[in-house]
C-alpha cells in the first residue's frame, strides 16, 4: 500500500436505510442509524486506521451521485452498493467508474451490487443469480488458504446466522481467484468472493450484506471488507494512466513513468518506428486509419 | 457439433473492400473481389462443408446491419470483422449480439474486430493495443499443444509474411485460454489466439487479418478460422436460454430442458421454496425486492 | 472425437468389492457385483455405445497393474478409482499415466481418487480435504451453464441422497473449468468437478462415488461421467508425441505432424539455426549444455 | 510484507562459475566472481534493503544441499537457480522444497530453473522448452499493466542486448498470472515471467539469466528479481501449516491460527461431528478408513 493513506470513497445508494427517501424501511433504518454506508465506512477504518481517509458519497447526494470528476480522480479503492436504484446511477458516472478500475483504481462491490452498471460493465455478462429471503444461515468456505482477504479468520470459514441466500449459477466470467464459496441452509451454493483483473485495476465482489439483516455489525464481515478494500488498492508507485494517441511515438511514453508500475495505457498508438529493423518493407496507406482513428 | 448442420453467420463491416462505399480502397477490393466476408465464407465452407450453412450479413446492408432477431436466433457460430466503422454499430445491435452469445452462441473476433462493440461489451475492458503498417513478418506460436484450433498445422507455429504488426499490452481480461502468441520483426508480441466463456457462449478472438494484405487467402489462416468456428460451437444439446422472473419457482425451471446441456438463464428468479428444511425462519419484507425487480 | 472408436481404460484399484481381496467389504460386494469397474465401465458404455471401446484394468492383475505399455499407448482415455491401497501402485507406472496425460490422453479421476499418485503427480498439490461418512444429502450445482459435461441434465444441479461429504479446503491448484461446485446437508461446499489442462491433455476430477453407496448406479452421476470420458478424449488428429533431443533441427519436428493437431514436444531441442536473421552474434560455449543434456 | 523482515534464501547450484567445481566455465567466473548467488542476493538487498535478510545455499556445500530444516522453516521466500546438475539434487529435498512453498513459502525459479526438480514437482509438468545460445536480443513485454513485479520499470519492456533464447511451447500449466511475454530476435516467443498459487505459496518463474551473460547485472532484472520476491511473499500473519490426522476434529483447528490468515492444512481430517444437522442418518463402516489412513 502507499506509504500516503490509501483514499477510500464508500458509494451507497443510500435508499432503504435513508429516512429521506420514498419508501424506507423500517428495519433497514433501525439496523443502521447511520445508513449502510456509515458502517462500511467505520469498519474500513476500524481495521485500517490511519492508512486510509475515508470519504462517502450517495446516489441522491447531487447531480453527479456524489462522483465529482475530482473525487473519482483522487480515488484508490471504492466499495460499492446498490439494490432497487441500479437504474437511476447515471449511464455516464457507471462508465466513468468502470474506466477508473481500468486505470488502476480498486473496486469493492457488495451484495446486490452483483446489478451494479459499473460492475455489469467491467464483467461483461448479467451477473445474475437466484435469491430467496428466508434468514436462513450462510457459510462462506475459504478456497484460497494464505490469501490476505483471510487475514484475521480464526476458522476456515466465517458463519452468519440469517442472510439472504444467493445461489448459482452466478453469471460471472470464470474469477481470476475464487477466494469463497457460500454454503446455504436451504441447499445453495454461491461464490461468494471473487477478484478479478481488469486493465490495471482489480475488482473483488464479497456477497454478504442486506439492508434488513445486521451483516455490516458482523465483525468478521467487517474484517473482510477491509482486507478487501487493501487487496484492490493499487500498488505503490502505480502512475496516472498514460493517453494515447494514434501517431504518437512510443519511445515517450517511457519517459512518463519515472521509477513507478507500468501504468495502464488509454488508446492505440501507431508505433511508426520499429523498435528492430525490418527486412522486407511493403507500401501500406495509412490513411485509412488516420480516417478511422481520427 | 451438432449433428444438423451449424448454423454460421459472417459479419463484415463491408467497407474498405466496398467499391459501393464513400472511400473504397483500391488494393482491398483487388485483394477480395467477393469483400473479405467473401473469403471468410469460403475458408468455412472449405473446411466444414457439409457441417456448416453460412450466411453473409454486412453493416449497410439494411436497418438491422443485415441482423434481424430471426437471423440472431438461428446462429449458432458468428464471425466478426470491423475496422472503420465499428462505431456505426448501433448500440442496440451490439447489445444483442452479445446477449446471443452469453445464451450460447460462439463468437469468432477478426484483427481489427478487437475494437467492435460486441467485443468491448464481452471483455468489460477498452481492447487497446498498439499497431504499425510495415508489412513486416509474424509468426503466431502454439502455446497450447493438443488444442483443436490448432488441427491441420505441420509446425507449432504459422508465418505471415506480409503483416500489419498489433504489439502488447492489449487490454483484455486474461484469456480463458491462450491459444497463439504472435512474434513480430519489428520487436513486439501480441496474444493473438485468446478464449473466452462468457455465460453459456464462447469467444475466439483471432488476430490475423487485413484490408490490405491477403492474409484470408492464407491456407493455414483459413483453417485456423474453421477450426474457430468449429471450437466455440454450442455443444449439441444446448437449448434455448430460459427466461426467469423473479417469482418463478425453480422446479419449473427443470422440465424446460428435456435431454439438453444445463442451459443459460437470464434473469434473477426468487427460489421461495428452499430445496433443504431451513431451521430458524426470520421473517422478512419481499415488497421492496418486488419494486426493485419490476 | 476420433471417427474410429474411443479407447478407453477403466482402471480400477478393486479391494473393497472384490471378494479375493484380504478386508473386502460386505456393502461394497453387495452394491458392486461386478466390482465398481464393472458399473463405471456400463455407464460409458450406456452412453457412449459403439463410440467407445472400453477396456478394465485393476491393482492386483498382474505385476503392472494391468497397465501394459502397449495399453497406455493405445488408450485415448483413463478413468482411475483408488482408495485404501494408493500406496501399492508402483511410482514407476504412476510416472508413465502421468506423462500419458501430458502426450494427450484424457483422466477422468473419481471420488477418493482424489490422493491418486498419477493426479497429485499431475496436480502439483497434496490434494488434501475434509471428510465425514453419515450417509448425508449432496447436491452437485452446474457453475458453468452449456458446458458439455452436463450434457442430459434436466435441472441445474444433480442430488444424491446418501453420499460420503468431502470439504474444502481441497487442496488442488485453480481449475482451469470448474463445473460443478458441492452443498453438503452437514455444511460443508466442495469443488467437485474440476477440468485442467496438463501438456496436451486434459484431467476431469468428479467426486461422486463411495464404495459403501450405490453412486455408481445413479442416472445421473453415470452420465456425467461418461460425458467427461468424452470432453477429455484428445481431439482427433492428435498425432504421437514427438520426442527431441537437444540437437535435433526444428525443421525436422514439422514434418513429422502431417495433417493433425499440434502435438506434445517431449524434450528441449536445440534450435541451431535462427528462423530469423540475428544482428550480433555472440561466441558462447554449449559444451556444458551437451554435457548437462547428455 | 511482514513488519519483521522477510527471510531469503537465495539457493544456487554453483557449478559453472565456481572455480573449485570440476568443469567451470571461464567466462562464467569472470561474470561472477561472488557466484551468481553473489548477484542475486546483491539485487535483492540493494532494492529491498533492510526489509529482508537475505542467505545463500549451494548444492555442494553440505549432505543438505545447505538446506538445513531449521533453514527451511525459517525462510520467507527461496530464489533457485540450477541448470547442469538439475538431477544433482537429492529427491527428499525437492519435495521439502515443494511442500514449504505449498505451506506459504514464496518461490522465485530462475531462468534454467525451469527443470529444476522443486519447480516441475509443483507444476505437474515436464517444462520442456526450445532453446539457442546465439547471443540474441530479447525484449520482455509487460502483459499486465499496474502489477507490482513491473514497479520502477520506465518503459513497458525490457531490452535485453544478448542472451540464450527460450522458446515456446513451454511445458507448464496455465499460469495463474502471466505477467512478461517475451521476443527474441531469431524469432521465437516466451511466457517469461509467470505466477501460480500452490496451497498457501507461491510461484514466480523469471526467465533471465545464464552463466555466460552478465544478465544478474541488469539493473531491470535486478529490480524484477527484487520485486518478486516481495511478491511471493507470504501475506502478514501467515501461520504455520495446520497438520491434521483423519480424526482430528475441525473446531480445535480454528484455535490455532489466532489473528492470522487461514494458513495451509496438510493432511485430510475426518469432521465427525458435522456443522448443520444431518437429518437422514445412515450406518457407515469407518474401518477402512483407518486402515488407509494410518
Amino acid at each position: 500500500m502507499a506509504s500516503s493513506p490509501l483514499r477510500v470513497t464508500v458509494w451507497h445508494e443510500y435508499r432503504h436505510d435513508n429516512p429521506d427517501s420514498e419508501h424506507p424501511n423500517a428495519t433497514a433504518m433501525e439496523l443502521y442509524p447511520d445508513g449502510m454506508h456509515g458502517a462500511i465506512k467505520s469498519a474500513i477504518e476500524e481495521h485500517l486506521g490511519s492508512d486510509v481517509v475515508v470519504t462517502t458519497a450517495t446516489l441522491d447526494q447531487d447531480d453527479d451521485h456524489g462522483l465529482s470528476d475530482e473525487l473519482l480522480a483522487n480515488t484508490d479503492v471504492m466499495t460499492w452498493w446498490g439494490h432497487m436504484a441500479h437504474d437511476k446511477v447515471k449511464d455516464e458516472w457507471a462508465q466513468k467508474v468502470a474506466q477508473r478500475v481500468r486505470e488502476g483504481m480498486g473496486l469493492v462491490v457488495l451484495h446486490s451490487g452483483h446489478y451494479a452498471k459499473p460492475f455489469k460493465l467491467l464483467m461483461g455478462t448479467n451477473c445474475h443469480l437466484k435469491w430467496r429471503e428466508a434468514g436462513e444461515k450462510e457459510r462462506l468456505w475459504v478456497l484460497s488458504p494464505g490469501h490476505p482477504i483471510t487475514a484475521g479468520m480464526t476458522k476456515d470459514y466465517i458463519e452468519l446466522e440469517h442472510t439472504e441466500m444467493y445461489g448459482e449459477h452466478f453469471d460471472i466470467p470464470d474469477p481470476d481467484e475464487l477466494v469463497f464459496t457460500s454454503w446455504f441452509e436451504g441447499g445453495e451454493v454461491f461464490r461468494s468472493g471473487c477478484v478479478w483483473k481488469r486493465g490495471a485495476g482489480k475488482v473483488f465482489y464479497f456477497r454478504p450484506g442486506h439492508e434488513t439483516f445486521p451483516i455490516y455489525h458482523n465483525a468478521e464481515v467487517r474484517r473482510v471488507i477491509a482486507n478487501g478494500v487493501k487487496y484492490v488498492a493499487p500498488p505503490e508507485g502505480l502512475a496516472k494512466p498514460i493517453t494515447v494517441t494514434w501517431d504518437e511515438p512510443q519511445r515517450d511514453l517511457g519517459a512518463e513513468v519515472p521509477g513507478g508500475v507500468v501504468p495502464y495505457r488509454e488508446g492505440s498508438p501507431c508505433i511508426k518506428e520499429s523498435l528492430s529493423p525490418i527486412e522486407a518493407e511493403h507500401e501500406v496507406d495509412e490513411s485509412l486509419h488516420k480516417q478511422a482513428n481520427e
